[in-house]
């Protein structure tokens, strides 16, 4: 299980200031936050715009100087991906790279050395799947391009791109069947996926988001882009890892029960 | 989606008191708020014993008098059930007849006429099965048996009896994959599971309640025993139904948001 910490998006103005003001201890504060409810890792998108690259290398370099922790790399710019990457100390997740044929090629060069995980958006030059089986093949497409290109299988996290039930009331039902396709065709990989997308426009987000991941946790979905101060959404976390079948003996369980993370 | 209140059951203190002091007001009332929060049926179990027949017919009769509205009758016991069924207006729901061949003998008589739905216990001669392969191979047996007998197909839920996953970390694994195969081989029969059930002897039991009706859900669970006076369960329950591809247009989710139930 593998939580990521949303929390340090350029999107949020909050965020977007303390990046304009080039406040570093506001990010090492957010990013110590969420470890401490829970993340394994902290994903970090300054925005988009011309100082992305210059704004993301800022980011990286202010949070490491103060946490040994590993960064999840989020940019729609392959650019801005290779540069901060190159700033980064240890192994980072790359967030993300699509399955357009051109982008896929533009990547490869950077993921060829194995020394990064990567989130695959399962869309492809024909556009988002618009079923379960079309995601499929595009995680097929792209396992095997970036496999061959040196990518550790299991740095692999296909994100299998949640839409809002507002707009497709099947989305749930789509995202978990896809999720269960990947895992069952490729069990070694990772799928993954930021839980809120599916509550878009609806009243009730939280509620939403933390039943979609019950249903995306029993169909395999091993990565959470999630908000980790959302007790309620951690607590039923714990839960859903357990009615998963993954917990033996209900220790994971019992543990959060006692750390008081269960209320 | 049909609903069970389960509240009026002969184990809980107050309401055997009830039943011992043939208090039919408190009966009503309890059926009444269950209605009220969201039942479409409402379990009467009165509890074993000598005088659990003539409790049955007594509870029965009571709330009958007062309310229009269906009843699960709910006994181990079949002579209880048939004497219960005879003085039940419209159709009731017996709850539960086991997959056991002399059990079954000895019921399907009653059942004939085709007027009542049924609960049917996925255990049989050898015992509770211990995978949902063997939970299958009891509800194919028993659908055979029952439709040709005169039952008909849409009035029998099939109830996998769920475990603790204090016992059985497995259990929510095994359950959902139970009612999956149930659904994918007989799509019209119903799937039934006491939800609580599953988190017996652990802490946070409701939490794990609505987590385990949401895995029970997008796995085809269609009926529900449950306390609808749990709010956060009910709120979960309508979150599940639109996860579960079932809301065309967020409807149900969006009236119950309307009817301030998601709260």
């Amino acid at each position: 299980m593998f939580i990521v910490g949303e929390k340090i998006n350029g999107t949020i103005s909050k965020v977007k200031e303390a990046i304009h003001a080039k406040d570093g201890r506001f990010l090492v504060d957010l990013a110590r936050l969420q470890l401490e409810a829970g993340a394994s890792i902290i994903d970090v998108n300054v925005g988009p715009g011309d100082e992305e690259a210059e704004n993301l290398i800022w980011a990286v370099r202010s949070i490491q100087s103060s946490l040994n922790v590993p960064l999840m790399l989020d940019s729609g710019n392959p650019e801005v991906l290779k540069a901060a990457k190159e700033v980064h100390s240890g192994r980072p997740i790359l967030n993300s790279i699509s399955g357009e044929k051109s982008e896929m090629e533009r990547l490869l060069p950077l993921l060829s050395k194995g020394d990064c995980g990567v989130v695959v958006s399962c869309i492809d030059d024909e556009g988002i799947p618009s079923t379960p089986e079309g995601t499929l093949k595009v995680a097929e497409k792209s396992v095997y391009m970036l496999t061959e290109a040196g990518v550790n299988r299991n740095d692999i996290y296909f994100d299998p791109l949640v839409m809002s039930l507002a707009t497709e009331f099947q989305a749930g039902k789509m995202a978990a069947k896809a999720i269960r396709l990947i895992h069952k065709r490729f069990p070694y990989v990772h799928t993954i996926a930021a839980i809120s997308n599916i509550s878009f426009g609806l009243p009730n987000r939280k509620l939403l988001n933390r039943t979609f991941l019950v249903a995306a946790m029993v169909a395999g979905l091993d990565s959470f882009i999630v908000d980790v101060t959302d007790r309620p959404l951690m607590a039923t976390l714990w839960a859903a890892n357990l009615l998963s079948g993954n917990d033996e003996g209900c220790r994971n369980y019992l543990q959060a029960y006692r750390n008081g993370v269960l209320e």
